[in-house]
């Protein structure tokens, strides 16, 4: 996108792991490493993955050009000329299975498995969880927003509080797959092909000799989609009155005022009022507008009010997850390729919850076929099959002896190739087309997953293979310190 | 930077306000406009104000291309294609103020000042904002940092958790405008001379048949720059043993080990106890470098319990400004120019904290010849002086009772001009001497204005005719409203 390089946008340590690989002759060795989050965000029950599309592109492009390899020689006097010259001759080779942007997902669950040399692999860390952990947290919060307005047309307004540039554009994007409707961000527009809306601000009110002028001089020029700001002086009894005055003579011409915005002070007494007014008036077609800080618990609070608003503007709280700000994806090795084997390996921690679950995993979704709702999520090693299995046993992880069994039950999926030996394998999809899909998921949920408040733990479980290894992996770590 | 094309980087109500404008006759009317921004971030008593290097660099760059052109076009068929023409041609013309980026700055003081025709100066709005935002707040996080540790050498380590890719870059430049020292992210060290740091992972040492030997092989690789992982398996009872063993085999080949790094578990404890076993082995010039959700709150904690942490590598909390992750800074108009005169112009608001304050205004510091120290920020007209002032008025511009009288003093202006007439006049600086300019700021101000934890408020007063002049204007617009 927009002619960025960003080979270099990684972690010192990776190109530092890379050198120490290659100079110890261990650089080809093929690994596997997941990328997944451990804890759901906004105190919430799920998450929706997005980011792939923003990673495919940049692994497409990966190359280092002679201002890096410069760059890296004046960095480091450590670093063999030979060394620099094999990046030189760098592209991606790897295999990468993801889940769908648009999916709903939960903690621990691999989003994406990414296979091949470790001098490849490790590389590509840092950039894959900055984009997959950004796009998947917004995404995740425009979901949670669609949740509590699932009719109203939802707006993406946060550019100019968004964390730089590429957060206000991805995170656009990730809104739209999230269940929003529009951006005011062009460029955003522009490379999404997501549409953009916007009317005008009170600056430009405040430049006419009077509210009304400035609503005419608007309505005069783009009569086909004329929103006013009503808020700039008083909005009762000047900014509804003047729009009302100006949608009244677009009718006359045959066109129509399309709504107003209200920006300030109590968003449901102020939208009662004026859709009275509009009412009276004979402007029943005209929608309210709201901004100002919204955020999911504002415009649930709102609508329990019972706020007359249409159309919601959603900025800072969106483009910034601001009660939430970072998404805690990680990315693990989690199997070696040896003698043509994968062969599981295994993270220790003195903190139970990092470590890590070996194995070259599949994760696939059980759908109960009576119900429609999926019952678990199940990660089973590359080569178990659940083809064939009529009774399936599904324990918690931790608390072994909880346990349920399922019988009559379908298999997603939930990862598919996207790039295989080095070459991108998955077209790029549709972004409305990712939202309906995203849609596509929500039915297959209990609520009691996937609500706003308190949510119930949707249960991520190993199959009995994939439980055992991590087990023995514990227990000859164990052995070995002892 | 990075070859970025931004024109479309703003909100598509500039675009129709341009369009509103141009059609309507008065879009060559010249206008002035302030950023500035109501509260400090993190309940703070301050702000660094950062983010105008990005700025200038986005304006000399300002022109639409033609799929910029195309896409409008496309967008809205009420643009005229005499419109979309003169886009075409578009470049910034305007003129800018600015303070230095690096200032310990207040609420509502004026940071820059843009004056030009409305048409261009509307459309900037966007991405200023969104630039300044940012920087000023990472900027802002980092010297709260820097406070609780002004000795220790601070990374920045936050690249894999930013809000997308440019906020990884430009908020690890932020960072060393507040203090820090280096980054870990490889492109910010290459577009911004920042030095890069960066060791190795747990992935590295699970990769070895074991943690010496994946210790030996990093040594081996990059026997100049060697910090060790110690906490993959057991920080004392493996890490530091098996670092100890690398880092006396280094000294026996005239090198030496740099440090070991913890990276979970009880810092305080763990460094200590580790302290110990380095300098038991004497290896007393091994520093120890700490990262794990750190901020100015966990450092300052650490500290207090005597860890002993030299370099601390600070990741998401920074790069997110976790604890209040947008700046709020706002774009207001404050002056036109008509009949060759500036003609100040408010907006009203039911919330008076949002009542702007009118007048094409200088904002100025005045510093206590005696202590030494700021006394106030002081907001004047641009056509007052205090030169030959000998005893200053400062009043409080909410509580105006609220008064005292300075005599002795200096004044320094906060604003300096960076764009004339669309051309940038100053250079840019190397972010080094930003970051030393910054440290030189912080002497002027008593600590009771900067300490992180309930500070006081540091006065931001306004001159007696900018007092008047903003009385003035709301009782016309009462008047006109009654």
């Amino acid at each position: 996108m927009n002619q960025e390089h960003l080979t270099l946008h990684t972690d010192k340590y990776q190109i530092n792991m890379m050198y120490a690989h290659w100079k110890n002759g261990t650089h080809n060795n093929v690994r596997v490493f997941e990328a997944f989050f451990r804890k759901n965000p906004f105190r919430g029950g799920y998450a929706v993955f997005a980011g792939l599309e923003r990673i495919l592109q940049y692994l497409e492009q990966l190359r280092f050009d002679a201002s890096d390899i410069e760059f890296l020689r004046e960095q480091e006097e450590n670093y063999d000329e030979a060394f620099l010259e094999e990046l030189a001759d760098f592209t991606f080779t790897g295999t990468i299975y993801s889940v769908k942007e648009g999916t709903i997902v939960f903690p621990n669950v691999p989003l994406i498995r990414v296979e091949g040399r470790i001098f490849e692999i490790q590389l590509i860390e840092t950039a894959l969880l900055n984009f997959m952990n950004y796009q998947t947290l917004i995404a995740t919060k425009a979901a949670r927003i669609k949740q509590v307005a699932p009719d109203d047309t939802l707006l993406e307004f946060g550019t100019r509080r968004a964390q730089e540039a590429s957060a206000a554009l991805w995170g656009a994007r990730a809104a739209v797959i999230g269940g929003f409707h529009a951006t005011s961000n062009m460029l955003a527009g522009k490379l999404f092909g997501i549409p953009t809306k916007g009317t005008h601000a009170h600056a430009f009110v405040q430049d006419a000799d009077s509210e009304l002028e400035a609503f005419e001089a608007y309505a005069r020029a783009l009569p086909d989609h004329v929103t006013l700001l009503v808020d700039t002086y008083d909005t009762l009894k000047s900014g509804v009155p003047n729009a009302i005055q100006v949608g009244l003579a677009l009718k006359k011409q045959g066109k129509a005022l399309k709504g107003i915005r209200l920006d300030s002070g109590d968003l449901a007494y102020l939208s009662q009022e004026a859709r009275k007014m509009l009412d009276a008036a004979g402007l029943q077609e005209v929608q309210i507008v709201a901004s100002s800080d919204l955020d999911e618990y504002t415009i649930q609070s709102l609508r329990a009010q019972g706020a007359r608003i249409d159309t919601w503007g959603v900025g800072t709280k969106l483009i910034t997850a601001e009660d939430s700000p970072a998404l805690g994806g990680v990315y693990k090795v989690v199997a070696k390729l040896e003698h043509g084997e994968w062969k599981p390996t295994i993270k220790i921690s003195g903190n139970p919850e990092k470590v890590t679950t070996p194995g070259r995993k599949i994760p696939v979704r059980i759908i109960n076929r009576h119900t429609g709702r999926a019952e678990a999520d199940y990660l089973m090693n590359w080569d178990e099959q659940l083809a064939g299995v009529e009774r399936l046993k599904l324990f918690d992880p931790i608390h072994t002896y909880l346990h349920k069994f399922v019988t009559d039950f379908d298999v997603i999926e939930l990862q598919h190739k996207v790039f295989e030996q080095g070459k991108r394998v998955e077209k790029a999809q549709k972004l409305q087309e990712i939202q309906q899909y995203h849609a596509t998921q929500i039915p297959l949920f209990w609520n009691e997953y996937l609500r706003n408040l308190n949510p119930e733990r949707y249960p991520v479980d190993l199959s009995q293979q994939v439980w055992d290894t991590k087990m023995q992996c514990i227990a000859e770590h164990t052995n070995r310190r002892n």
